[in-house]
């Protein structure tokens, strides 16, 4: 069992229960076999904080009732998933607009509106295209085979798995908690200094480990400049 | 007599010696006497950090030699202020060139060229604009009254300038120097943490407190969240 604020690792294969396609997973192996496997994707047990809600209501609900090296298979809800499909959330368009916009529009094409918004062409008929807004798993229900793979209990463990998230790659950043746990002193490595989303991350990674480690630690970051920092 | 690295402010007003037309001056007085005040300009002495180059060459050697206090006329060669006039950088270009452009053409009309440099329109004759890209003060003889108003001579103070330089208006910036004077901490209010030029702004500062007040010094800089930041 565990509880808000856990940090645990999960490794997960979801599939559309209809039509039993795989829709993610976080397995390499599974990945290859579904004929989804990416390149650019990094296939490993992914980090979950319980509470956070990143990922969708019934697996993230389903998780606080499992225990570690538990592998358990979850029906989940289109509403504890991706929502309930809305048939008003249709556009028509005409071949036209779409070809004026360098469009050729066949069912199946993802189309970005200007406000932003997403659809799918469902069908092309009558110089009518139908674009369907909702999302693409709307109205389905799921099948999730899960398994918490490892817990994170340390305080200065679940730092150092948040200094990773929000500084990935950055090997030389360092961190000192006080001994009272009141204070968290994080060295910014100096070849990070002049990187445009830096204090950004600094926001993100203090606002998580206050939310999730410690709420009553103050996070001060440092950088410091010397003579031959200066002159490089 | 001043050496380099020293910090003093002046005022001062320089003039074209040859016309008697005031080119610039930190007095507002002598800027309204000259009909070219304005409301935008501050004025007020001018902080001078002797071996930095900001002023004109003649100007700044000239400031080596003085007082507290002293106030001394000096004429500046061109060659020690904006330059020689160089004959050849004119161009030529045909009135219908610049109409296309939107700008109807007159002397004395500033015209900027998409490779970023700038000139002025001398004539315009026969359908064609001759435009001198030579600095408007160049090859004049510029005469500068100058007074040396203060000198800043404590470390502390010293780095007080500089914090006002780079962090105008941020009064609840706070430096502390070590006893050893050997660490300075500056404390950064969180009101500018997601400033997009602050670390531009650090770096500049840090290098001007090394360059100019304590070659040796190690400057850090520091920023802390608490709750009650984060959830503001």
């Amino acid at each position: 069992m565990f509880k808000e604020k856990d940090f645990i690792y999960i490794d997960y294969t979801g599939k559309d229960k209809n039509t039993g396609e795989v829709i993610e997973t976080t397995i390499e192996e599974e990945a290859k076999k579904a004929g989804i496997y990416s390149q650019d994707k990094k296939y490993e047990p992914q980090l979950v904080i319980l509470g956070e809600h990143r990922l969708i209501k019934g697996l993230e609900d389903s998780l606080y009732t499992m225990e570690l090296n538990e592998e358990r298979e979850i029906e989940i809800s289109p509403e504890n998933a991706y929502g309930l499909r809305d048939p008003a959330k249709v556009r028509v368009l005409s071949i036209g607009e779409l070809r004026k916009q360098g469009v050729t529009p066949f069912p199946g094409l993802p189309v970005r509106f200007s406000d932003g918004s997403m659809g799918i062409i469902k069908s092309v008929s009558g110089g009518r295209v139908y674009i369907d807004l909702n999302h693409p798993l709307a109205g389905k229900t799921l099948i999730y085979r899960v398994k918490v793979v490892k817990e994170i209990k340390e305080v200065k463990d679940k730092i150092q798995v948040l200094v990773k998230r929000w500084f990935p790659g950055v090997e030389q950043l360092t961190t000192e908690l006080s001994e009272d746990q009141k204070v968290l002193k994080v060295i910014i490595p100096e070849k990070i200094y002049l990187e445009t989303d830096l204090q950004t991350r600094k926001l993100l990674l203090a606002r998580d480990v206050i939310k999730y480690v410690l709420e009553d630690l103050t996070v001060i970051f440092q950088e410091s400049y010397t003579k031959s920092l200066i002159n490089q």
